[in-house]
């Protein structure tokens, strides 16, 4: 398996982009091929000891960044250097298996769907992004690829969905839900309403109909279809009500003793509950739609979020994602 | 200080819609005028021996509901004798200072628009939410009346926020945020990148730009501004996100003894931040621009919610929100 990781994408890159590497290397053995500029990658891994892991890293060298404030089209049109925009050519060229950044989101995705193209009958591509609720984990797309769908796209969405949860996620006949404000048919945008008949209309899914805000962590729906818009500013939402009742819940801590000897019994529960809501544990979301296998990281990962987002490149890669979103989009 | 409340509307009403009213009549000595069926009504009534409190209350008879899964038009085409088409001519006619609903949102928003129609210049009403934030608490406007905005609308929303933050939330010059998925400029749909021009454009509001999802609960932003689709989807979230979380923490203390101690110590803890996220504490939102103070309550409010939402009517009674609104939508 050879991954090819954008060293220089990211809030925290290239530090953690480069630790991420050295621990996917150490654990799984993978090929990793980090592309940015080669003498801070150079320096970051002189950090590291672990020689068996180091000779499973090369470096591609590419003399530019693109900065998280850029505009989606600057790999294509103005920085054909940048480390995204080599590894994203490393990729077309089928010198690696899967590609990995945490870099400017919306340039990752420009420069995807203009360098590698979609696949076949797709139209736009969707980040899937699987989250914790309380029972399994339930996937929710698109989080940010395409923030003014056509109901068409949300079909395709819903389709290839339903195929990463079947492979990846081991959900048979994963039940499929549109976000909506309501449950009722004729609630909801002309967006929502067509793509409600849409969904109503295909077989081979199931489609249990609309869900609200509410259902989102409850496990009941397997894949959770929105629009990039709606979808992102909604996992912000849930990343940072997680934060600020943690927050508020320490200041509450502090105000007595007796509560703070309570919080120390209460760790084993706060650090589940912690690692249940911890983006770095499922690492990365793959760019649905595209002819690759192309994950996203979180803008903030650190480098157990980039290691383990090369552990969903694999699992891209092995069950063949791809492939079967050609067989199933023609049908 | 009249309030009609519309005894039939909500997930758990006419009981703790009665049950509200007694609390309101009892602690505020507000005159609440109950409408809905009047032999139910007397029947709940029955169930408090509050002398004092019951004197506060009268009973106007309505022999239909509209059901929360119904039509937004429902009372206006077909259940003209509806609690809810009773209560908003209560309003119209004067007969009372403010209305309390936790029924459909939808019929409460289409009976106040076409019933009480708009206050001058205002093209769309929107609901305001106080919400709690790690600092004080925030507005966001709009969670569910108008889901298919214009970017005028969403000026005029920033508008009347201002001025409700300024009167009732004693806000000095609130700073207005615009809910989108990064804070450039150049990001977001057509209708964030215009209304962003709108508000920029638009002299005495205190627009400090675009703001994200992780931003909602910083209590940085005194009014965020957004559609209603958006709006009400993120404010379910938060909702279930935080219930969610108590839940799994619930699993967890439940696993271990020393950790199921340390949550009784903790105890106090919880409770405060049960408190600050109990969305029956704020009671009510406004409906913002329509021709009369109009409160709605979440839809499975309690009887604390039910007393809570009469205080926000008095509050936007007393500080004549809507003479402000006309005086400062003219400029």
């Amino acid at each position: 398996m050879k991954i090819v990781l954008d060293a220089m994408g990211g809030d925290y890159a290239p530090q953690v982009t480069v630790e991420g590497a050295v621990q996917a290397a150490r654990d799984f053995a993978f090929d990793i091929v980090l592309v940015g500029d080669k003498d801070i990658i150079n320096r970051e891994l002189k950090k590291y000891k672990d020689k068996k892991a180091k000779q499973h890293i090369s470096i591609v060298h590419a003399s530019e960044i693109v900065e998280m404030a850029e505009s989606p089209t600057t790999p294509i049109r103005k920085k054909r250097d940048s480390s995204i925009a080599v590894a994203v050519n490393l990729l077309k060229e089928k010198k690696v298996d899967a590609l990995v950044t945490a870099g400017n989101t919306g340039a990752a995705v420009a420069a995807a769907v203009l360098n590698l193209g979609l696949l076949p009958q797709i139209k736009r591509p969707g980040i899937a992004i699987a989250m914790p609720t309380l029972k399994e984990v339930s996937l929710l797309i698109d989080v940010g690829a395409n923030i003014d769908p056509k109901p068409e796209h949300l079909l395709q969405y819903a389709i290839m969905a339903n195929i990463y949860s079947r492979y990846i996620l081991k959900k048979d006949n994963p039940s499929i839900g549109l976000l909506n404000i309501g449950e009722e048919a004729s609630k909801g945008t002309e967006l929502i309403k067509e793509t409600y008949k849409l969904l109503s209309s295909q077989s081979g899914l199931n489609f249990i109909g609309n869900i609200e805000g509410r259902d989102l962590f409850s496990g009941r729906i397997d894949c959770i279809i929105c629009d990039g818009f709606i979808g992102n500013i909604g996992l912000k939402i849930c990343e940072s009500i997680a934060e600020t009742m943690v927050a508020f819940f320490k200041k509450e801590i502090g105000k007595n003793w007796l509560v703070r000897l309570g919080a120390v019994l209460c760790r084993p529960a706060f650090t589940a509950l912690q690692k249940e809501v911890d983006y770095a544990e499922c690492g990365g979301a793959p760019l649905l739609g595209v002819d690759g296998s192309y994950i996203i990281a979180h803008g903030g990962s650190n480098a157990k979020a980039i290691r383990n987002a090369t552990k969903v490149a694999r699992d891209f890669v092995d069950h063949k994602i791809n492939q079967h979103i050609v067989g199933e989009i023609n049908q």
